[in-house]
């Protein structure tokens, strides 16, 4: 069987109408509207309204909306708790799987509905904020209602009024992230809602999808080439030691994309804006060099820059430490996973597919093995 | 779209050589071994044995494989706080994903191996008798190295050395659970695992396909049946009132069987010697009435006693209460999953579908929407 096939890379699981990835034309929109369009004018609670409701709101911020979210941000006792019992070692993707667990404790019964997809959305920054807080020997921020969800979850994570510049390269992340069509851990939460299964158990196992490198990738390891690499005009011996070498450049090529990612190019600009001037042109000259000499190196591949490329300086910009850096791109992607849920509960089926058996056939255990039996004993009265 | 091609059935994901499912000729084996010379001859340990190492052990029962597990019994302190951590009122699923997600702190490191899988399966039993206990106001009680699998499983939740009668029947339900092909919790941990995201976030994710009525099925509803029927002789016009009023009869069709399912032949040979004399012959009975009026009134169907019929009644004798045996059923398939997980490693790929956009396009904000612009502000040093 071919790597494609067992990929399901072939194969159309079923209809949405939530984002539109245009894979060859670089395209990518939430309910007809345009990724740039959105990042230009909506913060992510309307963003989120966008994605859950399929109208942008009637007024921007959405007060209700905004409202409805933010009375959701504090955590119940028990989930707090189980977040506490964690070891502070525990790395923050695990962390936030059990804290996202431990918000399900009945109160999440299928199917999901809007409600159920705010307290998911509203409660995961303070999740990850908490445990963030306590790793670093710092006490806990509760979450007050004020502030933008963005402004909220950043203020829980430092103990300060965020910086207005750092707040808007956050939110603009946010908004980019929020949804892309079916991928691993959309896909993951929709196999698991299929069964009639509830909305945490889909974000539960959405996590851990996101949590796999091939999916929610490796912004982290952007910023270490970054480091390796120095200053910009080291930028083409290293690129061409590197290829040499046969290592890998992170942050270039995407298997929807056959073009530039929108958002890499809407990420290239927020980061000019957020990064300190050295390093945005240390990474500006590395993709160049890379983008050139990978063209060079396989001109059959037509290989362009993705979204983490220019993720990773966001996000650093921020001020986020780099394994946030996950946790932080699913806090973002629970807007989408939110309106998925929906939707896969809307017209569900159950998602089984097959499988061929290739194995062995028609063995047969040695005579040697005992006959199990039940010993004598009372049946069940 | 169809709604077949929604969920997959026609499509095929893989290759397997773990488990075969003959929906067709009412087969089902592991390995090769069909499941009747399992359940007959190998206890649990040996069925994971065979199910993960492709070979059943040279010793009924395997000593070093046994006392790996056993080895293993013990949670780490912080998933029994992150499982106490939870109000008693939880359902007894949703604790243990939480519990099975605080077993994952950083030690569950991709690829999986076999030593992670056996912690899996050896710390799902503790994990879940833990939570049973604190709810009815017991003390948890800590695993020993003694005693199988099972026997040590019935020992945590009820204190007491174990009836070999009961062990025996719920070792067998175990056996025959223990793996089924790609059915949809498996799918989940494979889509979860293919982004090389670890075990116990593969699990997680299973666990919460699992709690879905449409795959981790209901087999306590059977029993719920079995009450209102209450006894053999009015089982006949129980079952025509039911139908002619268009209740789902429970226990019934499977969606990989088109002829009897193997398990539930296998179990009503289990629940005949294990349950109450009077409660197997109600469930005969109502077995023979609902199979016979649900051919007449759909004579193009041809349904089958499912899996769940006999299930329920096994369960019940082992003296489970009711809302144990989803989890339960979970803490059997870690083995099926264990073995997956290591077969999607070894040969591994994004399983990453299409979807078809048939949303709104070329939309457009009001031109009443403000400009999102970062205030004026510092840039990160």
């Amino acid at each position: 069987m071919d790597a494609q096939r067992r990929g399901l890379e072939d194969v159309v699981v079923g209809e949405s109408v939530i984002s539109l990835v245009g894979g060859t034309t670089g395209h990518l929109s939430y309910r007809g509207y345009d990724i740039a369009e959105i990042v230009a004018h909506l913060g992510y609670e309307s963003t989120a309204h966008l994605l859950i409701r399929g109208e942008p709101p009637a007024e921007e911020p959405p007060r209700d909306f905004a409202r409805a979210l933010a009375e959701r941000r504090a955590l119940p006792a028990e989930a707090a708790a189980a977040i506490d019992a964690l070891p502070t070692s525990t790395p923050p993707m695990d962390a936030l799987r059990t804290g996202l667990s431990a918000l399900g404790t009945g109160g999440f019964a299928y199917p999901p509905d809007e409600a159920q997809g705010l307290e998911l959305i509203a409660r995961a920054p303070t999740l990850l904020a908490r445990f963030d807080r306590r790793r670093r020997g710092e006490e806990a921020i509760e979450p007050t209602g004020t502030g933008t969800h963005v402004e909220s979850f950043l203020r829980m994570l430092t103990g300060r009024a965020p910086d207005p510049t750092r707040a808007w390269a956050l939110e603009s992340y946010f908004d980019l992230v929020a949804d892309h069509g079916m991928n691993a851990s959309t896909f993951a939460l929709r196999v698991v809602l299929s069964t009639n299964s509830d909305l945490i158990s889909g974000a539960t196992a959405a996590l851990g999808a996101l949590k796999g490198p091939l999916h929610g990738g490796a912004p982290q390891k952007v910023l270490d080439m970054l480091d390796a690499v120095g200053s910009a005009d080291r930028a083409e011996p290293w690129v061409r030691a590197a290829l040499a070498r046969k290592i890998r450049l992170m942050g270039f090529g995407h298997r929807a994309y056959k073009v530039e990612d929108p958002r890499a190019e809407l990420l290239r600009g927020i980061a000019e804006r957020v990064a300190a001037p050295e390093r945005f042109a240390l990474a500006r000259r590395l993709e160049e060099v890379a983008l050139d000499e990978l063209r060079r190196a396989r001109p059959d591949q037509r290989l362009y820059t993705n979204v983490e490329f220019y993720a990773g300086l966001v996000l650093e910009a921020v001020g986020l430490p780099r394994d946030l850096f996950p946790p932080v791109f699913a806090v973002a992607r629970t807007a989408g996973w939110t309106a998925h849920a929906l939707e896969q509960t809307s017209r569900n089926r159950l998602i089984r597919p097959d499988v061929e058996y290739v194995g062995p056939r028609d063995r047969h255990l040695p005579p040697t093995y005992p006959e199990r039996a039940p010993a004598p004993g009372p049946r069940a009265a």
